[in-house]
């Protein structure tokens, strides 16, 4: 058997959610070990989490710069690094670990500007490294089915694109935030310019942009700041042109009653319509024209071969949002071991979501900010 | 028993669509009885309807205009006349019977300018006429009991609304339209400056208004015209700020593959959730805040007494369409009734949608063909 | 225009629930008209009925034996009567009318025995006279759908059948009901041996045949009574074997709480597999081997022929129970007309459930109460 | 940190499903490691296994009588061995496993036979061993709030249970199996007297023992044998009455068009109803009398304790298949460290399926094929 692949985590101590879930999607690949970390800034915590994760006390370290420092230099380094930290710690992280020569796996938002983005990919490409942007929603099953069926044609030229992704999760804060007291994410400082948006808006962006290939050329976008003591917005309504001509409306929540996680992405072509709904990721909605609408199943025998590959359970056994995250870790390790094979790695050809798309979603992410506060005026995207 | 009200129909000839339903609406009450026509602007079409319809062919008028003066001068004419025309003859027709003290049922769009709807509104006050406006879906009794939650503050204040309403019947038209041959929606001569904001845009407008009181402040628009033959929007995506604060989107299409008449909408509050959908118009999902959704049931006994008295069936026996116009007729002819034993009559009261909203529906229509004709800015309603 | 038909009503009075549904599904298709009566045993409802039914007070019968006589009489006599009764006066009234030559329209379950229904069959045919049992779930739109994609062998030979019919609106009688305070529905004599059964039951019993043509041959019955004052069925269990080897099992209850009218019948064949669900009469969900399942949609263009003849309005626009009562009559005033014009008529070819539904119905409930007292033994139907 | 629990696995080699699956959800808790195995009776699939599986060569044993003789001798020897092979080695591996003092983890069904059934548990019991039945469905979370809230009385006595779990997956295997050529499942030297009735029956009488704690007095049961070659039911359907007066209806098949793994129990009582869908596992609906149905969401705030403490991830991010098992996995283990810290072990408390309920599997399914034989008589369950 071929040697594990051998993987850090930055953030993900005890009592934080997206760390525990990159760790599980790890584990259900098995085929990488967690073996260095730097978990907290809470001394206590710290030692906690590397007792429960069985990290070697001396790989287990107090700041990010002194594990990239002696990562960087040990013959068994890591692999990669998982960066799950809040966001402003992404780009100082990714940027010291690559220049360790150590690949980076990066929860999005990817960092706070497009030039601090830009600079990750320069630094990545110079030091040899792989960068994947854990857009977790990309990496279900159905939206690879969704993905090949477009790129195929089978829905045509796209002419609308509707996404929604609402949850109710911050009602409560709405109340109890005050500029005293408030968590990491209402936060400008640490969270960025961008709170909902950041948080939701790219997820909707950049997985229409997976699916569809589409590029947005101007967007509109209107910034709630509901309830008191909130500074960053938790509702998000944007229209979009996308260059080509197809335009869209996106709208995200974190206010909006009875939704928990509710990712809903419709995208109407010419000859079909494809519709997923992340709450139901092992199904899409298929309708062609002058057909009724089919309900295409994760597992069926009719899926393309795109999709078909990363099916773990029979169709009716179903799969949730850990085998998401882990068939992004799939992709990437696929990368990574033609990588140390010493392939040359195309990284948007394994199918995970490359540093390109996290600028990306900077970039849109800003530009809706910007266009709020302008009045919610038009404002191009650049790239 | 009393005596049956007696109406009169413009327009609803063999073949139309809209006029059946609302013949079938009004029997479906028992209340009135069709006694007079001007179907069809065809000899033989306009005969064949008055034989089926079983009309005194007397009373089977050419034209309107013969229409509005015969039945004006009847000791036993029509209490009201219903318009189900083109939509440019709504205007002159609805002011002619109106001018004889004909009360008026009339299709939406009500007119093509706010200047006619307040010509036409100013007119039924002279004559002592009331004004019906068919705004269908207001007429379910989900859409009453979605009222009465609101207005009793059940879900609070409003933060947003979500709405839209695809459909995909004009797919194929935009394949064969063509300047020379185009039906009269397509035509801004017979159907108005706007086609599926007018058609469809105002019911989303209308139906958001009924049930939240909400007033638009300002909106920004987008018009897509998809194919070939086509002069007016087949797509429209709206941004909407409330007075007050709320915010919201509306979307509408009727070149969305899969989507037959996918009216829904949903209202968030401070404090719950209620989301109708109209193909499901027997159901509304109500979420209030930490509490599971739940599904409400037309015809149980949780209802309000508002939604109640509307109920046909008992709940699992399906009400659709007809029923939703016939709860509209309900309300008219209940304002009729007293009306001739003349009680005083506000109309807003009954139920009914009133030729205000009529009006407002109109402004609305043209403001998002101003914005979208203005490269999709901010314009703001006047009323 | 050719006169319209005239029918009368037995039963039906103020409060009655069913006998408003098929007024309202005659005045649909405006085809007939009631212009005789015999609505109740008291004289102050009978009254209030006739005026606001209209009804000339000369035709407003106190017994139906007296209206059976003097309809019987007159040259304008109804062209059928409905009989909306409870039970037990199913047989009685229905045997007088067609002894007068007037068809029968007539509520289920059609009478308490396979005696008396072949009674009826047999006065039937010696007075010429036509006669429908009005199976309501038969009527819509995607009954008939089912049943013409069944005949035509595109889901092939047929395996299996699962059909339940939960309700929940008599749980509060539960409680209520007592030996010296039962409502007829609960009352053997009045309502017949089986409750639920007869009830609910025989609709499923119906459907089944209706859209398979499947009969059959044995079952094997429980049927439940819970509550304290019950002396009837109000949950019933059956397992059932086909002629031709297919099984299937039914469930039906007026107990299930949750449940409004949940008819659901699935049709599992060799090549493919059908399901319909009355609350959702509008869809069809079918699956063929291999294919993603598809939902067709009332109204749309690729229904089968037998379907779309019944269509009122476009899909999207839902019909209801109403609708499904109306196409009965459509169907039967059909075979009235014909009959009136001297045509031979096949009643089973027109599409309204017949005589012969309506006997298969009495045996089917009586054979499961049989089955039930029996100790839940396995009976073999007769006919 | 504690040691890891060590465990091995009989069966389970490549292309098998269920050994995969029982290693992920393993992994996902972090507890255990696979460190021994008898993988397949092919050499070449076993070696393979071995490497893919990182398992020591020593370790790799070629048949399970010899795997549980080296592992009951050695110091560090599994803690417990998973039984995932064809069902005719589960009773005599997990016999001579009991016999070294290791734990048994058993797929359904438990055995062939009542008798080997309980032998299995008295061998446990002699050599302090603890057993798990592995039916799936327990370990849903909201499986665990189903049985809290009944346990809790919230739905009051039962009065019906409604259960299917409908299959489509054998549908080719009805043309391809001959009796030359057929798979374990259908040959019943292999895989027991019931195929249908015990891969599947089995999961409804266990879920709803399990939810309900109801135990089955007596079942009617007629088992399908659809298709030519096969001689193993592929269509089952049970009446149940329950201890106690409750009764119901199951039904599973595997060849049911359009259902991919359809498991769906309704369990009624006096006061509420509670519905579970394995294929929409985050969700429950539960309906109480005279209010509206509601739909608990796994993971939210108002779930029971018992089931709150499997949540894994946020409500509306998607558990399925794999958090199932692990959560099993999560209650067997903790049990297995509680007899490894010397603590009495009553089995029943912690959560997962015990031998007991695999007995009771094996006897429902064997009395289900008595009464089928029978010619669907009733038949009475003993223990």
């Amino acid at each position: 058997m071929e040697r594990k692949l051998r993987y850090g985590m930055i953030g993900g101590g005890p009592g934080a959610f997206i760390g525990g879930v990159h760790r599980a999607a790890v584990r259900l690949n098995d085929e990488a070990e967690l073996v260095a970390g730097c978990f907290s800034y809470i001394e206590e915590e710290r030692q906690q989490a590397g007792r429960e994760l069985n990290i070697d006390p001396e790989r287990n370290y107090t700041t990010f710069e002194e594990m990239a420092e002696a990562e960087g230099k040990r013959e068994d380094k890591i692999d990669w690094v998982d960066i799950v930290t809040p966001n402003r710690f992404h780009y100082p992280a990714a940027k010291l670990f690559l220049e360790q020569g150590i690949s980076v796996v990066c929860e999005k938002p990817l960092c706070f500007t497009v030039e601090e983005g830009e600079d990750l990919k320069k630094t990545a490409k110079e030091h040899g490294c792989l960068f994947c942007v854990t857009y977790t929603y990309t990496g279900h099953v159905m939206a690879r089915q969704a993905r090949a069926m477009v790129q195929k044609g089978q829905i045509g030229d796209i002419r609308m694109v509707m996404a929604e992704y609402p949850q109710d999760w911050l009602l409560d804060s709405l109340e109890t935030i005050t500029e005293d007291n408030k968590p990491w994410r209402a936060d400008p400082k640490l969270s960025g310019r961008g709170a909902c948006v950041a948080d939701l808006g790219t997820h909707i962006e950049n997985w229409v942009n997976y699916v569809t290939g589409l590029k947005i050329d101007k967007l509109c976008c209107n910034l709630d700041v509901f309830g008191k003591g909130g500074v960053l917005d938790n509702n998000v309504e944007v229209m979009v042109k996308y260059k080509g001509g197809a335009t869209g409306m996106y709208w995200t929540s974190q206010v909006a009653i009875g939704f928990d996680n509710a990712l809903k992405i419709r995208i109407f072509g010419e000859k079909g319509t494809i519709e997923f709904v992340q709450e139901e990721n092992n199904y899409l909605r298929v309708s062609m024209r002058h057909e009724p609408p089919k309900i295409y199943s994760r597992g069926c025998g009719y899926l393309e071969e795109e999709a078909k590959k990363y099916v773990r359970v029979p169709c009716g056994h179903p799969e949730g949002l850990t085998e998401a995250f882990a068939n992004i870790y799939k992709d990437f390790c696929a990368a990574l071991r033609d990588k140390l094979d010493g392939k040359e790695v195309d990284e948007a050809s394994y199918g995970y979501p490359t540093i390109d798309m996290g600028i990306e979603g900077v970039e849109f992410s800003n530009k809706c900010v910007d266009s709020s506060e302008a009045g919610c005026t038009w404002v191009t995207m650049e790239k």
